[in-house]
């Protein structure tokens, strides 16, 4: 199996390593802060050019989807993490909203249900993911069950480290049995997100994206951004890696994911599969 | 939470330790040539007195899967696994007959489907495990996908060792989420399985549940034992243990498996939940 995170041309490859959790300054674990959310590292110039470049990407994005479904001997997960109004949705509609139907499938995940709370926190997920051939594009995931129960203190420390180890090891089995799994952090400012909240406030149609919720979990702020450091920390791995996203700036994100996948996909070497020789010069009368 | 492997009265955990695989001697790994498949460690004394007690076993199995049903801290997954005719299906009417359908579920597991095929080989089981308060008892199991694709070569030993792990991180995630792992394997005889076949062939009462292939998988005992050899040694695990059951005698086979159940349930402490102190003294009119 070619592979699909270390066969990038020298130069992107570069650029992407930067945008991937590292150790911080003088050892400490990766800190969210050392990146900046405002910045355009894939940008091509001008906005217009960029929005241009995201258009262009996302047509060629659904000739290599197209491609993946036919070749179908890999699963393909893509998991968008970020808090509220980090543009989750917005991606989606940009990055992905020109492929086909056919082979792929959003999963956008809610607080669990009764049933769901009677099994594992994973049965519901490992439920979700793709089969051969298939794009999964997961709006919030797993992930969310080390942020809200570990901010909330519904679950111990001792629970978290378990938790992000089942994580890596669901992530390590699926990457060997198939499945390429592509982890994206939309990575806001609080700045950013007070303007989209009041946006939502005052835009009426925008106005039912605004729950009152967000601003409870807004006040996490800090909390949430903990979480999310011990979580990059311990999950950036080399069969799941994650992506920081500046995400301050929507056509950039898009612009960056966009080509992110793009070259993952590239470097997979897909191929319609070969005809039957026995139908070599067969004509349909 | 209680262990429920470790607080069982010292005299039944040693009995029990002496059925678990262990290394080898010499150091080798442990192979199920060193238990005796007409053993019977947990025999009262005469046949009869081994089916009233068998009988005796299943009414308070009947009670503690009630009582556990209603405590809802735990959920069980009781995994059979033996080669054709080691008698399965023969213990899940012993053993489990007697226990109301509320709450206890059996899942039969044959060849995966297309569907299945096209995700990775735990996906199936994963959703199939139990919810809190419930037991489910696996007619084989994920430990087919370690044996038959081994057997005949379509997975290669580093694919092999892959799913050995997969399966102990799996089973580990399951445990430290509440789920009781317990596994039984089935151990007879090669003439045990002879006559047993044979009577399949010559009982019209039972010749529905013989097929060819089973006649072809005998062929591969020995295979089937080296690949069962290294599945144990690799995957009895604090959090999930292997139980070598002597299968050769029915009787015994089913009065070994309801000891252990009876006496995991019972290291639980399962406690019908508390009234509701508000209740206290309510007369319904």
């Amino acid at each position: 199996m070619t592979h699909p995170f270390e066969s990038s041309t020298k130069a992107f490859a570069e650029r992407w390593a930067a945008w991937q959790p590292r150790p911080g300054k003088k050892g400490k674990a990766p800190s969210l802060a050392d990146w900046d959310p405002g910045a355009k590292p894939f940008s091509q110039g001008s906005k217009a050019e960029d929005k241009a470049a995201v258009e262009a990407l996302a047509l060629e994005l659904d000739a290599l989807q197209n491609l993946f479904y036919a070749d179908r001997r890999y699963k393909l997960l893509v998991v968008l993490q970020g808090t509220d109004t980090s543009g989750k949705d917005g991606t989606i509609r940009g990055v992905f909203g020109r492929m086909s139907a056919l082979g792929v499938r959003t999963v956008g995940w809610k607080a669990p249900t009764e049933t769901e709370r009677a099994h594992d926190y994973l049965w519901r997920i490992h439920q979700q993911v793709p089969q051969d051939g298939d794009i999964t594009v997961f709006n919030r995931s797993h992930y969310e069950d080390v942020l809200v129960p570990v901010v909330n203190g519904w679950i111990t420390p001792e629970q978290q480290q378990q938790r992000l180890a089942h994580i890596n090891d669901f992530e390590r089995m699926l990457s060997e049995t198939g499945t390429i799994v592509l982890k994206f952090l939309l990575h806001i400012s609080p700045e950013e997100q007070r303007a989209r909240l009041q946006e939502r406030l005052d835009d009426p149609t925008k106005h039912w994206k605004f729950s009152m919720g967000d601003i409870e979990v807004r006040k996490q702020w800090k909390e949430y951004r903990q979480a999310y450091d011990t979580l990059l920390a311990a999950t950036h791995t080399a069969w799941a890696p994650w992506t920081i996203v500046p995400a301050d700036s929507k056509t950039h994100r898009n612009l960056m994911i966009a080509s992110v996948l793009r070259q993952v996909l590239q470097n997979l070497e897909l191929l319609y599969p070969p005809g039957d020789p026995q139908l070599a010069g067969f004509q349909v009368e």
